[in-house]
């Protein structure tokens, strides 16, 4: 049996945020160790308590969550984006509140603590804007040394954006933090929206979720509802892109790619029309590819096999045992317990 | 029989230049009545020379040329691509020096001239940098009224640049030019690499060329063994992509886009990674394009038909007729009958 890598998860939950820590739990081939949240689908705050109340409906209120960066690096935080994921960032379905508290340090901080801790194994999630983690880089600037691997959703590389024309909404909520994690001595593996587009969660796959048995992929299931119809004016169906989890199962080794070329990339950090864009050089393209000295950005264009079946299915095995768990973990959370 | 239409033709002769101007020239289609130059694979009057000597040995000497922007709107001229044209432009190959003279306007003075002589009826095929599009409309703002259409082989949509990651030679010499190109009350149909770097001659295209008994062909024939050896750069065989050629077949209507979506289009003209990106907005993909209100930029993306044979076809018929009338012309200009 495979040991599971730790994951310290980024994110700003969000429906395909919690679909994403949802699969991340039920995967065997990851143990998430902690947690931190940033403004992003909705604030750093509001993420982190939809975050708190999905681990302790998974059973997994152990799990530490840090609030990160309510602002980006330059400018503020614009308020999120309620039309695509709801006013409570999880599509308003409503969650039990959590009896866990947060962590009593930085997203930034825990991230460092954490890098630090597993020394060398540790694997970075960022799945919002990148402003915590280019504070970790600030805080520790051996950081790229300390990690395993660092896989971002967000970017655009040959896709249109979906903020701007160019601009994906993570590295648009902050390009001056994205640029820095780009320019940091690291691999990374940028899971644009050039793959999570094409990567699309069907009606059918949201019954699945909502005949579960589990507490969780019903809930899932239900927020699907909410994004199904934002995407339905993306589409032109009711489905929905897979942007966060597809990074999930990347970065845990459960979903290969099928072509993913290791190119230059910057950020666009102008105030131009290109704000925002992740400016990859994809002029390989002719030619396959071919091998570029000083590339560090591994681009994942297109899959092996289609995400949804292996998504779904993940999903679904945070059925009865997670409720049972839940119902203990809420038990003893209850009971002052688990409270950090 | 079709009347063919008037066209001015704005271009930086260069080796795909010429085989736009050869395919105008060959097209019953069209009806070139001015050209005008621009600095951009080579300076604007080395361009007016290589296009001279390839009217005179086209039999076209009559049709007026004029030398257009040495510099762009901002900036200066960087001194062309002679390691993808050759330092002559035309793949150095010797053409006789064309007795005919250059006209005694600008080429943006020619374009209005033009314009408001052939009032509604002009079309406009521009195959350069922008900048004498963009004097042009300075010179006479009503010009967007006095046109029948704009055809501009230029920048990307979703395909990679080719001089950065996201700019195409033409608008990345001129992005000024071309972003008051684009803002103007006119629409624009745009040529970008996405559809020009997948309509490739290949070599048993260059050597039908090669064997016509045509001056012009056999000429062009021979700038494409030059042409074809920086493309074995990009594609990994000797081999070319047809930009200027694939525009001009366009604006005559010969050629029939498949995909075509009309979308708001803007120019980066910072000075940040995006400058001189066409800013394309393609987001209505994933929904099939649905039309854009204010939307006026015609971004081709694809063809009804591989335009090579087509092409190749129609250069061949500059064969013997042409040579006839040329040395007709040439002895005509060398006795002074056609100094301008």
């Amino acid at each position: 049996m495979t040991t599971p890598s730790a994951f310290y998860l980024d994110c700003d939950t969000g429906i395909d945020d919690a679909l994403a820590l949802a699969y991340l739990l039920a995967s065997p081939l990851a143990s998430v160790v902690g947690i931190g949240t940033v403004s992003g689908n909705v604030s750093a705050a509001v993420g982190a308590r939809n975050t708190l109340d999905l681990l302790e409906l998974a059973g997994h209120a152990h799990i530490p969550v840090a609030v990160g960066a309510h602002h980006p690096l330059a400018g503020s935080f614009g308020g999120g984006a309620p039309w695509v994921h709801g006013e409570n960032g999880i599509g308003e379905v409503s969650l039990a509140p959590a009896a866990a508290s947060l962590a009593g340090e930085s997203a930034a901080e825990m991230l460092v603590r954490l890098a630090r801790t597993h020394a060398g194994s540790l694997k970075v999630l960022a799945i919002g804007p990148l402003t915590n983690i280019a504070e970790a880089l600030r805080l520790e600037p051996a950081l790229p040394s300390l990690v395993d691997s660092v896989t971002v959703m967000g970017g655009a590389a040959l896709a249109p954006g979906n903020i701007t024309p160019v601009a994906e909404a993570n590295i648009w909520h902050d390009p001056e933090a994205a640029a820095l994690v780009l320019a940091a001595d690291w691999d990374v593996t940028l899971v644009p929206l050039d793959v999570t587009m094409a990567s699309v969660l069907e009606e059918p796959h949201q019954q699945q979720l909502l005949a579960s048995s589990g507490a969780v992929p019903r809930a899932l299931g239900e927020m699907l509802g909410y994004y199904f119809r934002f995407y339905e004016g993306i589409y032109g169906r009711p489905c929905s892109a897979m942007h966060d989890p597809l990074a999930a199962a990347l970065a845990v080794g459960a979903v290969r790619p099928a072509l993913a070329p290791v190119v230059r990339a910057a950020v666009d950090t102008t105030s131009g029309p290109g704000r925002g864009q992740t400016v990859c050089d994809m002029r390989g393209l002719y030619a396959g590819y071919p091998p570029v000295a000083g590339a560090r950005c591994r681009v994942v264009l297109s899959l092996e096999e289609d995400f949804a079946p292996h998504l779904v299915d993940t999903l679904l095995t945070l059925g009865e045992d997670a409720a049972v768990l839940d119902s203990t973990t809420a038990a003893l959370a209850s009971a002052g317990a688990l409270t950090r």
